[in-house]
């Protein structure tokens, strides 16, 4: 496809710095441009829509509407559409990149992954960019990033750190938690592909998850407890895949969240019983709470999983 | 009005060959314009928002949004919104034309159909477009047109095939199914036509309609079954009208699908029973399952039909 | 901030007089542009949303979305979101200038308050805007405004009355109840500045409330009712503050119009028994019916009041 997201990422970000309505700062750190979307800046939903559509690689839209609060905990949720679920989700948005250097940590996501190309992932499914000499990622931190952490995103990406454009939001601020909370899609995706399914089959997706009270700004596991609740126990995600029927009856069990036995208590909690360490938890656990298959071949829909209110409220404190 | 519905959808669809997100193939045929939104390709959620936009003549804004799956039996709903249902909906969007040549047969719909002006209800109506050289309709089918279509086409518009424009989509691809359930509104006008009310009072509407999971490829039948249950047993139909209120109270209890004796059963195994004979089918069938009418004259709000959620999720087998 | 409200307003609104789709008429009256959006012409939905965003100074986005008739008594909510409620809401959107001349009343909003700056509100929270030479307003009437309306417009904001632009819509017309209905996370915004509570503290917010019937062309009162219902028993704010929770604990109860002994029947009865003075209602009782705060600074979040479909019911007709 004659598409570069991380060149539609640039442009969707181009004006923000200078848009009096978006609340985005404008930094020079190392030669590259950090656009700051909560750190030391509120941010607001507008530069959150614009920062979860970009970490997509322009490649779906993202809206966020109203939602029966009695059954999501809260009164919004974050809807995504997208025709390039593998590209756009697989490709672009999960933070599959742990950015690391001497004095920076953040997991990196958005299409500058596609550049650095070094995940098994990405290379199993032969996903890149050539179409672009930019890099564009997304840091989810409530620190900017170090001259090194840019120097390490730039050389790991092939290009001269003036090229680099990184956004930066905590998973406690307004635009950090609409851009998460975006990945229903996504976790889906990448559900199936750790089942083994051929998400090359994933034609069109639609995703919807309630957007979480920020938690305290600085509880970093707050915010990570309650996005994540979002997914597991909120999400509701409609893919429209061309397969054999068999390829999902095979594995229909096995996709929504609830086909982990850490299933049924809040993120946080789940996290504290590992010591907070993620690779402890069942990866099986990562996936929206309810996924539909349409699948157009056979013209049958598939259907696993639930919405757990209970847990939404509890996690958000509604 | 100055405004040219063709000329609206021309603008609306010219970009979609080239941009890699619609996933639209544009093909000469007998020298008109084709564009392929589902037979050739699979589409997407985003080329099948343009079509539906299109075939209103631009006169509407059509979105995808979250809805409540317990009740609509699938996560997603066509929102559509207009200021000009007659115009719009009539006017352009009924599937009111059978293209009809030696070696193609596809419903046509779209402002082409008023150039061509043949229609009773067109021409009762006084609906036309003279502000055009150009013509653009969709044609629902599986097929691409030949080119004795193409110039039957040219024909009946009184223009060269050069300024013809055509959309091809099946009814069960994503496109065609999204363009096909954007219908909610046109079809609670095309029944108040039916029953003699006068639509020119219909000032603006909304209206929603679950977006059924696309029946196998090629199942046209069971295409044309699961998106005219999505009106019958799940559209949402407001109008807000100016007029007396005896007018609608005459007609209010058969406005809706439920005024038909046929209501109460999945379109397929109604249609079956007719020999899927389209016109043996009671025409009063076809209406959304819910019409609401807010009449500005009188302050006065008249709502009749259900939504049948069981009948729904029988339909869509979900 | 660098962003001009009633140049803003101005900007959306340029194009409305010449859109065919709008249905908005432009007549010059004593020099200043006033724009018909429903006093001599129908409206739209699409140019009452413009209404609602240009009465925010552009500070906000305003959709239509459908919603659970079961529950709101309609089909469709009037959903804002915006970033800069203080500003875009107190400073711009709330009816706070009685416009008053020999011949002509209509209750005034929109940015060009910002220039008058009379309000003591607009005093106490230091709202302006100095970056513009043009004033734009809204005026909710069933007349167009008459040359000393205008006069008076454009003398106390201190520009020229060519300067001025003012759009007109009654609150029984499409355009007029939709920019009346988005006043939801207003509503909020001025209860809690009635409060006490430091509004600087908000830094974003989201509302809904049902769109509800026009009233009868012409009946003001039974407009104002079914508008103050569809806040009073339908809106639904969330609103996103940094603030200390003893801030929020403290007025929390008092929030929500549940809060007013009056909260219980319809506006109209209510207002009927207060012999239609405004300002003999209890003004505690101006409030959206559900208010919900996510506290950035200690990540909790708090809600009071409640949905009450019946009075919905009753004051909609529906």
């Amino acid at each position: 496809m004659d598409h570069s997201p991380n060149r539609a990422a640039a442009e969707l970000w181009s004006s923000l710095p200078a848009d009096p309505q978006a609340r985005v700062q404008g930094h020079l750190i190392a030669d590259a441009n950090v656009l700051d979307f909560g750190v030391e800046t509120p941010g607001s939903i507008r530069a959150g829509l614009l920062l979860a559509r970009a970490c997509m690689g322009g490649l779906g839209r993202v809206s966020i509407v109203p939602c029966d609060a009695a059954r999501y905990a809260v009164a919004n949720t974050v809807f995504v559409e997208t025709d390039f679920p593998r590209l756009g989700c697989l490709g672009c948005q999960y933070a599959g990149w742990p950015v690391q250097s001497d004095d920076y940590f953040a997991m990196g996501s958005g299409p500058m992954r596609l550049l650095r190309g070094k995940e098994a992932m990405l290379i199993e499914q032969g996903l890149s960019d050539s179409r672009t000499d930019a890099a564009c990622g997304v840091l989810e931190s409530d620190k900017l990033p170090t001259a090194s952490a840019i120097e390490s995103i730039a050389s790991d990406c092939g290009v001269p750190a003036k090229s680099v454009t990184v956004a930066v939001a905590p998973s406690t601020s307004i635009a950090g938690s609409i851009q998460i909370v975006a990945r229903s899609v996504e976790t889906a995706m990448h559900k199936l592909d750790d089942l083994k399914f051929d998400v090359r089959s994933v034609v069109s997706a639609t995703g919807s998850a309630p957007l979480p009270p920020p938690a305290k700004s600085g509880d970093t596991i707050g915010g990570i407890g309650r996005t994540n609740d979002a997914m597991l126990y909120g999400a509701n995600v409609s893919l429209w895949v061309d397969c054999p029927d068999d390829a999902i009856e095979s594995i229909l069990d096995k996709i929504p969240s609830s086909a982990s036995p850490d299933h049924g208590r809040p993120f946080r909690t789940i996290f504290a019983d590992y010591n907070h360490d993620f690779y402890a938890v069942d990866p099986s656990l990562f996936s929206p709470a309810v996924v539909t298959l349409h699948n157009l071949r056979s013209g049958r829909t598939f259907t696993a999983g639930r919405i757990v209110t209970e847990i939404l409220r509890e996690s958000f404190g509604t």
